[in-house]
């Protein structure tokens, strides 16, 4: 890379935020040198006896070997305590039988070094994709993470899972519950790239409610469906996105069923959703694509991502011009149900289009205006159903170009 | 826009070829100051009594009025005279009532001026979306077209229907068939953009082959399915993408069923996509991928998709940059049946992966040397089938955000 690139212009603006500690999570990270020298890639999350972990993964055909491994380990038996462990520089992706040797010295080693069931050891891996994983570098360092352990780590932990983000992403919630306090923290790392890798999403949450994992598990899979998986920077899915959620017990309040945690967790997952977005390579606009008026929610969905990932679109709003035509582009081309004079569209507060026309007295120079924040809404009612649906991109600039073609490793 | 754009780097070396003349068809053009004043931007062909037109076009469910138009005169009587009739600076899409209107009075002022039954009067319009059609711009030169129709027109008709585009389109083929000669000429207009307008692919092909509608249209949608089908720029599509394949007769040779008719219209269309391709906004490559070992022909042009349509397949390509990375993603991504660790791939000639893994003494030099000619090869072998496809696409670079973006009307 030619340098550090610049932070991005949508990130948050009062910087990485205040995170609780978390009762029952302890974190160390280190500069292993797996890709780069002189920077942590490196984090262990130490995890308390009986703590539950969820997750969802990436649904690529070529998932990568720790994406694998975390797939089987999920529901297994949650009596000892856990541990996940992740570095940035390489993905061990597309790595044949040593991508799983790798994965098994790992989970080995952590195991025997801080006294954890190997089967309870999650491991994720982003960087470099089709290089054989250089474990040694990090099972050398083991026992040096595992006396580092601390409670307070977990802004820390976030640096050391960046790749090239622009900025650490975390985000927390606290919700009482009969009378007591259940807290929620979470880091991601997003779209990033360093050529000649590839973007990988990782996010690892944490909380001290008390949840087994057959009500866990499908509160997160629901919940990730109308948070990550309603985001797109590029329209490109990696080979090692990984979600895990551990919920420690340690606050003794059980929140099977409960939505008053639901809806933190909700809150904590969207909000590092949208920060992936704000990172999205060579962002410079945060954009809500909000459809509505479909025959069902599956075909509204399947609207919002066309217009979300349409590269004319993006490029559109990129250049801060109120192309509505492109929009209609997308919802003709996305292949769901839709009926062209029927269709209306508002960018922002402004009407532009009405039953397959241009809108009676629209006002292309507030449209224009809407077009010039950084943070642009496109509404669309498709006319013909009750299915809605929203999702969050950011435009398609030169920079994004830059990165992922004029920059080499 | 700020000034014409260069040349496509990938443009036929030879220029616009020498197209023969079709017996049966005469052509005109006119500046009519549609959108610009002073560039040629109606084109007319007139097509002889009993000519068979046949016809595919855009699927998206946005369609313009024109295209709307041409499906249903599809497949009428063809004992009169026919016309088509392009403009370029004014796509007449989303235009409700209006569209309609001006679709009913372009057809009847051809049809009375030139004498030809409305129903076989076909018109196609690209550029801008949303805005009324001023057709009266066009009506009012019809008589001028009409008086200045000569045979050997056709050059000049593939350059009045561009837009953007950076080089006209031509292309040609004779075949022998029963001692006498059938000619095949087809111009096409490929993905120019004018912002705030939005591609549109139109493609006219004449022959003075003799062959009825039923024989002609099942020919036309069969090789498109192999051409026009196979071609993507930037994965958004048109609402106006439009081929019309007229064939006169006057060659007196019925091709009905004709094999060898059938390949030397496969070669032009196949021609004219490529040429589309080369022309694509910002190319600096044109790639090649070419996928099989799918479980089908309909799962391996889904993965062929996914890797000419992803961003980052595309910037690796034009930063040449041998990234297989980005392909196995792709493959993952695309949503078709694929084992990773039966995936291969090459760049060129270069082995770059075999079942799952980095190849047996990959020479990552050869591969670097094949992305920095304009010409980059994809091979995926899926392993695990019969199936195979092969599709053609562009690379991804600054100029693409330029035009898109930068570049306003």
């Amino acid at each position: 890379m030619a340098g550090p690139l610049p932070v991005s212009p949508l990130a948050p603006k009062g910087g990485f935020p205040d995170l609780p500690v978390i009762d029952g999570v302890r974190f160390a990270t280190i500069a292993a040198g797996v890709k780069y020298q002189g920077r942590t890639d490196v984090m262990l999350a130490e995890l308390s006896p009986g703590t539950t972990i969820a997750g969802t993964f990436t649904r690529s055909k070529t998932r990568a070997a720790p994406v694998l491994d975390c797939q089987e380990k999920l529901g297994g038996p949650s009596d000892g305590a856990a541990a996940i462990l992740v570095n940035s520089g390489n993905s061990n992706a597309f790595t044949g039988i040593k991508g799983v040797e790798a994965v098994q010295a790992l989970t080995a080693t952590v195991a025997s070094t801080i006294n954890v069931p190997a089967a309870r050891v999650f491991t994720s891996s982003t960087g470099v994709i089709g290089q054989p994983l250089p474990y040694e570098r990090i099972t050398r360092v083991i026992s040096d993470l595992g006396n580092s352990l601390k409670a307070d780590g977990i802004a820390d932990a976030a640096k050391a899972i960046m790749t090239t983000d622009t900025f650490p992403k975390g985000a927390a919630q606290t919700v009482e519950i009969d009378g007591k306090t259940v807290s929620i923290a979470g880091i991601a790392k997003g779209s990033g790239m360093i050529a000649p890798d590839m973007a990988t999403m990782l996010v690892y949450i944490f909380t001290d409610a008390k949840v087994g994992f057959d009500d866990l598990q499908p509160l997160v899979s629901g919940l990730c469906n109308g948070t990550f998986n309603c985001i797109t920077v590029d329209s490109d899915t990696s080979t090692s996105d990984t979600l895990l959620v551990a919920a420690t017990g340690a606050s003794g309040v059980d929140v099977a069923g409960n939505g008053r945690f639901a809806a933190a967790l909700f809150d904590v997952m969207n909000d590092l959703a949208k920060q992936v977005v704000r990172d999205g390579e060579g962002a410079t606009k945060f954009v809500t694509v909000s459809v509505n008026g479909a025959t069902s929610d599956a075909d509204a969905k399947q609207v919002a991502m066309a217009i979300a990932n349409s590269p004319l679109v993006k490029t559109a709003i990129a250049g801060e011009d109120a192309n509505w035509g492109r929009v209609v582009m997308a919802v003709g081309k996305s292949g769901a149900e839709a009926d062209r004079d029927r269709l209306s569209i508002w960018f922002g507060k402004v009407e532009v289009a009405r039953n397959g026309q241009v809108a009676d007295g629209y006002d292309e120079a507030a449209a224009t205006e809407h077009m010039k924040g950084d943070e642009v809404y496109i509404g669309v009612d498709l006319g013909i159903g009750e299915g809605k649906s929203t999702v969050y991109t950011c435009d398609l600039t030169a920079q994004y170009i830059a990165i992922n073609a004029d920059y080499r490793s």
